[in-house]
């Protein structure tokens, strides 16, 4: 069926944590660009745990309906363009969402440069990547022998994170779920220490690796371990707020952390939420710097590549609960 | 009895609620300066909420504990000098604590300017213009046209943060408990609104008094109006975390705003915390733009001047209940 268009639409917005059930598989014919727009094939849907949150409510964009086709970022191949800026073969990246084929305006599509593995597009140098390097350096303002701590660690970003902290001199902390992936977190990426948050004992494993306090905490999660990273917050620390994925898969939280804005105050810390794209104008340098360390092999590129576009929803379930070493993405 | 020092000691650490009970007057023979110190005569004791946070436990300073004289910032006299830097006759700042006479090492005593009247030297030249002055443009970074919402807008540093706030062409809210506290801040401070918290409906007077959301949030006070404002930020805004008083006087609370850091993340706020002196090498800058603006007559001094040693223990407590309006001291 090549002119049928395969789409997973959101068919009702979750009660609680996201499920299956919560998307539904349809067929639509193959759609045809108009003036000005592209008609693209996606390659590799990025999934991250914000697109949980976009349907929560509005946040940086406005909130997700029940039966819309599902958003998300991906690296498409145009197929058929009537703008003169987009030919077919050029690589894009835009909200194209979960779907074989997409038609959008080509202002909304950004032209790839070409690069191989393409996947390094939606990791090291994608959204992820650049969400690292702009979170830890602009808002976190790490100086060389600080001590940086990141959550989510293992994940897309905070893998990111620790390394281009370790580059910049710092001692690196990560926290992270399961013995397994601490070990990986040291072994391969280079952190000094990883905490298992998930041994229920991370308030003594805090205390026992950050003997001289945190300067930088680079916040991915909210919740509890915010509220325990702040309480070990050093004078004029900074914290990079940068998601709250321990709020997203469930009901927003009634409370949140202690010490808000108590310790704040005390200890004089600056908190700064930031989206990628509120860098843009420094995104050149970013590249060319994430580029260089990928190149000399101090930062390692770690995807968790999914097969099949009907995968989707199982593999944005999976990173919600946590299951992905680095970048997830679903290739189509 | 010209050789005695009256001193009020913390006769026990507050359970609750601060009471009179948590202090006691006892007299002692007047003390005498050893070498490299100075002998001072209390003129004007400083009344601040964070006199009552430093009993909580350790803040920016060390914790109070019962039995010490009670810490406190004052204006004094210098009577007799063993330091070349410091002469009889001479006016200085330091923390002296609630007592006739101190003694204290002459590098721990500010000289300060002969002006006229002494107590602006409290108010509007002191701690709370200059908390004022550094939180709002630093901290806040106002620019013409924005927003700009003020908590305790009423005490000492708020009602000078709102008048600043409008000499910098913003729009400027108060929070104030009382309807005359209000009332006070549109007609004599210039606020263009102000919002009685105690009226029990403050969330629906924020809705009307800021159809445009907020740009700048100065928090005094932490709690229920820190959140309120929190969700009330626009993209980018920005938020002074001055202090919490609303979080002192009692027992900590045990849980903090919801939204954090959620809304920091997807609003991209900047949330920051100090204290004065973070910006002592911009005093000079800032007491000269103080004085300008009191000779022109565009910030008004408001001073709540309390007499009597003795009453230094219910005049904080009435700070604490917001009795005052600017800046409350006890005139020794």
């Amino acid at each position: 069926m090549p002119d049928m268009n395969r789409q997973i639409v959101l068919a009702q917005l979750p009660q609680g944590k996201l499920v299956p059930e919560n998307f539904k598989l349809i067929e639509q014919p193959k759609p045809v660009a108009g003036e000005g727009e592209a008609l693209v094939r996606t390659r590799y849907i990025s999934l991250d745990a914000a697109n949980r949150a976009w349907m929560q409510g509005a946040t940086y964009r406005s909130a997700l309906t029940a039966g819309q086709v599902m958003a998300g970022g991906a690296i498409s191949e145009v197929v058929d363009s009537k703008d003169p800026s987009l030919s077919p073969g050029d690589l894009v990246w835009g909200d194209t969402g979960w779907q074989d084929y997409a038609v959008a305006p080509a202002g909304k599509l950004g032209k790839l440069p070409k690069l191989e593995p393409i996947t390094h597009l939606l990791s090291v140098y994608g959204v992820a990547g650049l969400t690292a390097y702009f979170g830890l350096l602009e808002c976190g303002q790490p100086k060389p022998g600080e001590t940086v701590v990141v959550s989510a660690a293992a994940g897309s970003v905070g893998s990111i994170v620790g390394q281009i902290a370790k580059i910049k001199g710092c001692r690196v902390v990560g926290i992270a779920g399961g013995a397994a992936k601490c070990e990986w977190l040291k072994s391969e990426l280079g952190f000094d220490e990883a905490l298992d948050y998930k041994s229920g004992e991370l308030k003594r494993l805090m205390k026992e690796a950050l003997p001289n306090g945190i300067d930088v905490y680079f916040d991915n999660v909210g919740g509890d371990i915010f509220e325990a990273c702040l309480f070990a917050m050093n004078t004029h620390g900074r914290i990079a707020c940068c998601g709250a994925v321990s709020q997203y898969d469930g009901v927003p939280p009634q409370h949140g952390p202690r010490g808000v804005p108590g310790l704040i105050v005390t200890k004089r810390l600056t908190l700064r939420g930031f989206i990628v794209s509120d860098f843009d104008d420094q995104r050149e340098q970013a590249l060319k710097d994430l580029q260089g360390w990928v190149a000399d092999g101090r930062l390692k590129v770690q995807e968790d590549i999914i097969e099949g576009l009907e995968s989707t929803p199982r593999a944005l379930i999976g990173l919600l609960a946590g299951e992905n070493r680095g970048k997830r993405m679903v290739k189509v």
